[in-house]
């Protein structure tokens, strides 16, 4: 039945304008997930926001304590063929390499100059380790800033040619927007550091730096010049992974989620931490599955095992167990990108 | 001129109208800080807060960047003779000390139990640190919240006899909520304990958990009958006091504040952070020189030394040099608490 028709029927009853009222107001809350295919999916997320926030629901929760959580590497944004604070950091050494010949001979400097992908594969922690201390401290939190911002601005990723801040998932940005507008709080709740996070998260994302939750490394304040700053030192602070995501949830948000969304084996404690605080709780991990549109990595469910954001199989089985929903980017996402279509 | 008079006028025109609603404006704004005294104390807190706030003034801050930190102990509550979290600990060791027979004829643990306030006084920070360990660890982050509420429902200020939770300042707390409903958000930036704090910072101070900023001991997430929890261990994580602020408020807000308030040497660099960030910055120290009404101690201005948030000399001086403003409890507040006249 067309809207003019209905418009032009003389028979119209108020119900029939109320059941078609009805009717349009489900229609645009679909519209807010619009890149969405229908399905148990999609339907997870609207029913689950319906439970929480409408009033006298078992499942109410209280705007106050509306909590959602995501992951960021693989869950809102592209993290292959590395991810990309990675890619940052290869790019500064390639950049920072004139003013420090002593890394032509001196791994895994030397590996990363010469390109040997090989070696670079293997790096152990410690290696990456030495990386993120030569490029990312040694220099206060405002330059530091100023160094990442130039960086987005040029960079871009080695097989979609856009810039990294471009590589977002339409989808999940669309989750994002429909909770903050009931009334959610999104966080970001992310391995990657979080003051790397917190140059572009208001722009690419909509969450504002008060609520980026990240590594960090330590910051010591000091007097430089008459100014002060605070000096990015190359020691580790916090680790904001696997089950240190949970301890960075009660540290730096002090709520805990009802809402929470990842991919990887990284977030699998986030998750649990998330379903244990009370009924109606949603649990969502990205299932990379698509390796036309983006990539296709697991090793769960015979996907491939590239050794980055891994998906394995125990943690399909515990999703499966615990009734954690699985986003297939294959079938579930209608577009990837919000340059894609 | 009486409102019924101005009713009853035939001969209002609307500019006088206008004239009166601006005052009664204007009164209104007054009688936001209607604890504090007028004069120069009062009047930096109400121009700092139109000055940030009228859009086209040279120092319009947006809303979302109006940030103010407030610490707490001393500078919203009472912290002599103790700090309220030290008294805490200190009731806890008695309530503990059944099932640690071994206490009797150990320090510092005996010194408490058996009340030598001279052997207490002179307490290392090694054995303040023993005493954080054995009342605040080993236990669950939601087991902590459930003994802190309460005890802060029972216990009470061995002077004021009253919880201390009452043993706040009304002026403070006006300054709060007229930033507040400036579209500021209202920060507590503690050297206590912030899961300690964030049990009643909604209730007393208006204040959210999310925005609560203090020291922490390390959690650790484990597995308890198959429920997550987050245990707390007898470790320091992070100090949130002096050069510590700033790095806090990195940290956990990423924004630097606009507003500081303090009352000692541990806000120091805090209020050097905030005005360091641009024009019309408003920094901002209690000064307790009220032996009447609460409490008189410096050193600084030659009130007596008690060890205990100290104001020193050396604290009153670079406030003068930088242009903080110094609140006299004394002279400034015509209310210090909000059950007082």
């Amino acid at each position: 039945m067309r809207f003019a028709s209905i418009l032009s029927a003389r028979r119209l009853s108020p119900l029939v304008v109320a059941v078609w009222f009805a009717l349009l107001a489900s229609a645009a809350a679909d519209d807010s997930l619009a890149s969405w295919n229908d399905g148990p999916t999609k339907q997870a997320i609207l029913e689950f926001v319906k439970a929480t926030t409408t009033e006298g629901s078992p499942a109410y929760v209280a705007p106050a304590d509306r909590i959602a959580t995501f992951d960021q590497d693989g869950t809102l944004w592209v993290e292959h063929p590395l991810y990309t604070q990675a890619m940052f950091a290869l790019d500064r050494i390639h950049e920072m390499a004139p003013k420090h010949p002593e890394w032509k001979k001196k791994d895994p400097f030397k590996s990363v100059l010469v390109g040997d992908r090989a070696a670079m594969a293997k790096f152990s922690e410690g290696e990456w380790a030495q990386i993120v201390g030569a490029t990312h401290a040694g220099m206060s939190t405002e330059d530091f800033h100023a160094i990442v911002k130039q960086w987005l601005a040029t960079a871009t990723h080695p097989q979609f040619q856009r810039p990294y801040t471009e590589l977002i998932y339409q989808p999940m940005l669309e989750v994002m927007k429909y909770l903050r507008a009931n009334a959610f709080a999104t966080y970001i709740v992310t391995g990657g550091g979080q003051e790397f996070v917190r140059v572009y998260s208001e722009d690419v994302y909509g969450v504002p730096v008060t609520q980026v939750v990240g590594s960090s490394i330590v910051t010591k304040y000091e007097d430089r010049d008459g100014k002060p700053v605070l000096m990015r030192e190359p020691e580790i602070f916090f680790i904001n992974d696997k089950a240190g995501k949970p301890v960075g949830i009660n540290l730096f948000i002090g709520k805990r989620p009802v809402a929470a969304f990842g991919n990887s084996d990284g977030d699998r404690q986030m998750l649990e931490w998330t379903q244990a605080g009370g009924a109606a709780r949603l649990m969502m991990l990205v299932l990379h599955d698509d390796a036309k549109r983006e990539f296709a990595y697991g090793p769960a469910d015979g996907l491939p095992d590239t050794k980055l954001g891994t998906f394995p199989q125990a943690l399909m089985d515990e999703a499966k167990q615990r009734g954690w929903t699985v986003i297939s980017m294959k079938n579930d996402w209608k577009q990837i990108f919000p340059f894609s279509q």
